[in-house]
């Protein structure tokens, strides 16, 4: 059984001044909206994970408009919202055994950031024994300043995590490649 | 209280064919040696990971000469060795309870490779609560190439990651740095 699980698509991480000064992929949100769609279509698992700030001066603070869900990705009443303080949503969360109890052997997991919490949120699934699937246009990085001084762009950065992530940890696919394959494999 | 964990100083993680086609920081596992030594010294904690690969053509496959440790980090005796056999140090190992049950609360993390199982390790042990230094010259990259089929060498797959972890996850140090510290803060 295959689930969905997003994490963080919340309204603050657009605000590129908190996490650095640019950010590649601003259609991430609107294809996890495109993959929350098909799998409501196709009655498949969706989990959803929140990040609650514990820093107060963070977009993602809770009761911040920023902590909020983006529009494209609302949760229905029925799907699960893991709520989590930390980048891995299976540390301090029960989605782990959640997952596990309806006998979920594979994710596909969308979100922000690449570089932060889906990263760690992707190595531990595969370590936990989760066969990954990470969509590589439904997530984005910001950029950073090095230990060494220089300045990494976003598009840098991104690449260089989708590079540590595939094939150790996830297979990469975009969200089109993605719906394509679950509107062959599924009635 | 700190504790020194090495990750990974194994001899099959100099085989570069397998992982790539060029590493950077040929001393790391010689830094990992200083750093054992200070820790020793100092009658800190030591803990060593050791990684047995699941795929028989890893070199680090049980019973390969690339499985054993590097000669600069041979455990001592009472020296305790985690198993593994994903990339994190804290799945499927006591690694996290035998941290805790001695009350340590700080984590020198070094070993290899950053891009994988340093990285897994360092994000997942600050997301259980524990303060880590990641010593930046003890620790290496490996090439890799891209989703977008572009080839990142192994110093921008390093400083990328190096600059995920920095702040967000690890305190960046480098060895003769923390050597310093060690000397001036510890009787």
């Amino acid at each position: 059984m295959t689930a969905l699980v997003l994490i963080d698509t919340q309204i603050g991480l657009q605000e590129g001044a908190f996490y650095g000064s640019e950010r590649n992929n601003p259609e991430a949100e609107e294809n996890c909206g495109r993959l929350l769609q098909i799998f409501r279509k196709k009655q498949l698992p969706v989990f959803h994970v929140k990040h609650n700030s514990t820093e107060i001066d963070s977009p993602l603070y809770p009761n911040k408009m920023g902590n909020e869900f983006h529009p494209a990705v609302q949760p229905l009443i029925n799907e699960p919202v893991f709520e989590k303080t930390v980048n891995s949503a299976f540390i301090g969360t029960n989605l782990e055994v959640s997952l596990k109890a309806q006998n979920i052997t594979d994710l596909v997991i969308a979100g922000l950031t690449i570089e932060h919490c889906i990263s760690t949120s992707v190595r531990m699934a595969s370590n936990l024994g989760f066969n990954v699937i990470l969509v590589s246009d439904a997530t984005a990085a910001f950029d950073k300043v090095g230990y060494d001084g220089n300045k990494y762009p976003a598009e840098v950065i991104f690449h260089a995590e989708l590079a540590n992530l595939k094939d150790e940890f996830a297979t990469i696919m975009d969200t089109e490649t993605l719906m394509d394959e679950l509107d062959k494999s599924i009635e």
